[in-house]
């Protein structure tokens, strides 16, 4: 079909929209009069064989674009990918092609593998406006999803990324993964798990996110040590190298489309069952694992409240892996409060190196779970016993195996310099929360202590966060300390200070109060 | 509280971001680095005793912003409402007061007056996303609202708008309106009803909107014949001089709340029976009217498909209504298809003036529909006897009074300019549908129909859309002319024409496959 509308010259205008794509043209572009366009309107932008979706911006100012020029945001410049002063045509975008499925599941219906298949194309191709990826978001959130639909949108998500073959590395032997569905503040056993179980000998291409609506996720305070953001081909390198990564899984580009979803999921604080089962298993599968250990927390502030939901999910999870081919472990803890001492990058990195070192200080609860959760990823090993993972993982943590083994790997992503001796010292701002009165720790609320830690500044404030002076079930004087906020704002200080004063997240009482530990293997407070 | 950051110089960026308020400042400013902001953060702009929110966009070229600039896109700019080269001050913004009703209402909980109101007062200062929007567009459609929360988003809407005060001019009288809930192409009634009913003497002070999903909207066709755009002093003054008026709602004022809802309910395709009721209501009780005669047209292809359906949206609108005071009278009509012959603002604006000049092919459909409805607002004048207003309405027609008025209105608005003798000629290009067979006309999808006319343009190109030679009912040999689609662009014609060639719209078939009219007060076909 010929071109409604004249060509225009493509200009990179030096703004930075992030994952939307803008297109800048002028109010007097000949294209804007003719097809009535409007600000916020859908365009394709069509190039010599390449084609991009974007949103309308209509320009005032001949210095951004001129009556003939198309401007392109920067990320939709790169992503068309030719080069300014080329032509190309705008025209009104046609509705992306999964648009109706989209609607029907808006309507409440059941959507088909082929209908899921063509949404996630359509998201993972910037196809979809932040309009429709939250209405996507709370649409599957609201209806949920069967598990059959969770099955297919899982596969969607792996086929429009890339996949990594692990095949020719391990001949035949497991490719390894641990994940927690996340929710409890400073729970960063991963960073020393991959330690533990690749020093066993075992692969482990260990991707995470960043945080989504907590303080700080493993990839945030891996950061504090290393650098995250790896291309695809220097992680494969790394992990060939040493075993094993603790990356951010944003960079290796493994599940397009749910980096797209879950930057809308945030500002919306949705997290729900089929979306969390489809994102976790996608990338876990994109990232070549073939077993994996997942633990779900359990706890009255986690996301997870009680066991028949702990129960439900696990079979939801159960259902999906094994119709991928993924050996799944699925370990129900304790999550009633959160785990080790530090919440923020660096209070967390902290938690983490102390473990490592054997260090007097450590915190137990953190060594006790990272041993428990690496002794069931060890047990994915043929040649070990049932019940022997627990005391492997101990050998190797206690002997310092584990710790030359994170140095390996902090050296081969790029050791981030710091103080002479070990960690900076936390965020030199800080205000403390003490007892009221005397008695037992009976409740730490996970969600008022990340909300206070995020309003400190973390994740972005690196040093910023909250340290954990006492835990569960111990005794208290009134004035005596319960926790200490760092921040690097007066600002970010006030705002935190004002919640913490408000309600400091901990209760105070007396042994009966203490909330039972139902999962039978969660670590005594 | 001391503000964390350095002031800033406000400058005017001339890019038109629509309704969404877009910050941009620079990649070196102090404020990017300290703050740790990316791109899409959510920030506050601070100025002396003035704050907005806006989303930010980094930029990277200093001809734009500089480093110590805080550019505002032209709505927000306008909004905060201080001179370029003030300073002011930009935070992390706090998320909206009401964030935390919106997530209840995700997770599925029925809402508060207080929530409403708050929410409706987030979205009316722009505090909300377009993120946001759709979250909640999406979930107060899926947990349908109850019929008390219809009612206080009704009251929120109100109150949160302009509110016209007729008392003074009508002296106890009533301040009528006609409302049709859409749906139904070519329904333009409202642009007989309001000349009859002022010709009789009543105030009828309407507002309505441009189209939302459908190929014209009464403001849409209405432009083609004058002004509908009045600052709300202008369509004051033009109702006291004659009675009437016919303009777009958006410009009033008068429910900046759903104007804002209804820009993300249009490309989600959303029109959820909680937000129609408020949105309708809270314009009529805003535009200052006491009595109000509402259509609601069912066919297979309306947006209400059966009679069960439809009583259950009266007695929606019915309980609302009662409670905020206005009377209200439902008809509900026959939406078995187009109402008229033309689909697009100029092709509609030729039935209604066939319809008020009495012109021998004018469409009886459409003349009869207005007179029932002008009739039933007749008979809220105290005066009349119940069952002689369709009489009245039909003498104000016959005798040309309608006709006068209809010209008193346009030239109080101001007429557009038109050739000499009536209206311009329908877009030149255009293709014709023909009937494949002999049979009769025993379907038109009302859907099928209106997505032709947007595509080949309509409304944003006023002369654009759909002429339909055959109405239900009609026998017609193969071969002749069902319909003719008028575009101003090949590329619009090309689109048209390939939809109209998979599925015509039309179904032919004999006497007994007709769709029962199951009003009982529908006009025969």
């Amino acid at each position: 079909m010929k071109p409604a509308a004249p060509a225009l010259r493509i200009r990179r205008v030096g703004i930075d929209t992030w994952r939307e794509n803008v297109a800048f043209l002028h109010r007097n572009c000949p294209v804007v009069r003719a097809a009535g366009f409007q600000a916020m309107a859908k365009v394709t932008v069509r190039t010599d064989g390449r084609t991009i979706a974007a949103v309308l911006n209509v320009v005032d100012d001949d210095c951004i674009v001129g009556p003939l020029e198309l401007g392109l945001s920067e990320e939709a410049f790169d992503r068309l990918g030719v080069a300014a002063g080329s032509d190309a045509f705008v025209e009104h975008a046609e509705p992306p092609a999964s648009i109706s499925a989209l609607h029907r599941k808006i309507a409440g219906e059941r959507l088909s593998r082929e209908d899921l298949a063509a949404i996630i194309r359509d998201v993972a191709g910037a196809r979809y406006s932040k309009i429709e990826l939250a209405a996507l978001v709370v649409a599957t959130n609201q209806f949920e999803l069967d598990r059959d639909e969770v099955l297919h949108l899982t596969e969607a998500m792996v086929a429009v990324g890339q996949r990594i073959d692990w095949r020719h590395d391990v001949l035949g032997a497991p490719v390894v993964d641990k994940h927690c569905i996340g929710g409890i503040p400073g729970n960063r056993t991963s960073m020393l798990v991959v330690p533990i179980v690749t020093a066993h000998g075992m692969l482990c291409p260990k991707t995470s996110s960043r945080a989504i609506t907590s303080p700080a996720g493993t990839a945030d305070t891996m950061e504090v040590l290393a650098e995250v953001e790896l291309p695809l081909p220097r992680l494969q390198e790394i992990v060939r190298q040493t075993r094993g990564c603790l990356a951010w899984g944003g960079t290796a580009d493994l599940s397009p489309a749910d980096d797209i979803l879950i930057a809308v999921e945030r500002p919306l604080a949705i997290d729900s069952s089929g979306q969390m089962v489809a994102s976790i298993l996608s990338k876990k599968i994109a990232a070549g694992s073939t077993h994996l250990v997942l633990d779900i927390p359990i706890g009255p502030s986690a996301k997870v409240r009680s066991m028949p939901d702990a129960q439900r999910l696990k079979r939801l999870f159960e259902y999906v892996a094994r119709r991928l081919s993924l050996h799944l472990d699925v370990v129900i803890t304790d999550g009633r409060q959160p785990i080790g001492r530090g919440i923020g990058p660096l209070l967390e990195a902290h938690d983490v190196m102390q473990v490592l070192t054997n260090h007097p200080d450590a915190p137990q609860d953190l060594r006790q779970k990272s041993l428990h959760l690496a002794g069931r990823v060890i047990e994915f090993d043929p040649a070990v016993r049932g019940g022997d993972g627990w005391r492997i993982a101990r050998d190797i943590l206690d002997s310092g195996r584990a710790l030359a083994q994170m140095n390996a790997i902090i050296d081969a992503q790029g050791r981030r310099s710091a103080p002479a001796g070990g960690l900076a010292d936390p965020a030199p701002l800080s205000f403390e929360i003490a007892a009221p009165e005397d008695g037992l720790v009976v409740g730490i609320d996970n969600l008022r202590l990340a909300r206070i830690a995020r309003l400190a500044g973390a994740p972005q404030v690196k040093d910023a966060g909250v340290w954990l002076a006492r835990k569960l079930g111990e005794p208290v004087r009134a004035g005596a300390l319960l926790y200490r906020v760092h921040a690097r704002h007066e600002a970010d200080l006030g705002f935190a200070r004002r919640l913490a004063l408000q309600d400091s997240g901990y209760r105070l009482g007396v042994a009966a109060d203490l909330p039972p530990d139902c999962t039978g293997n969660g670590v005594a407070p």
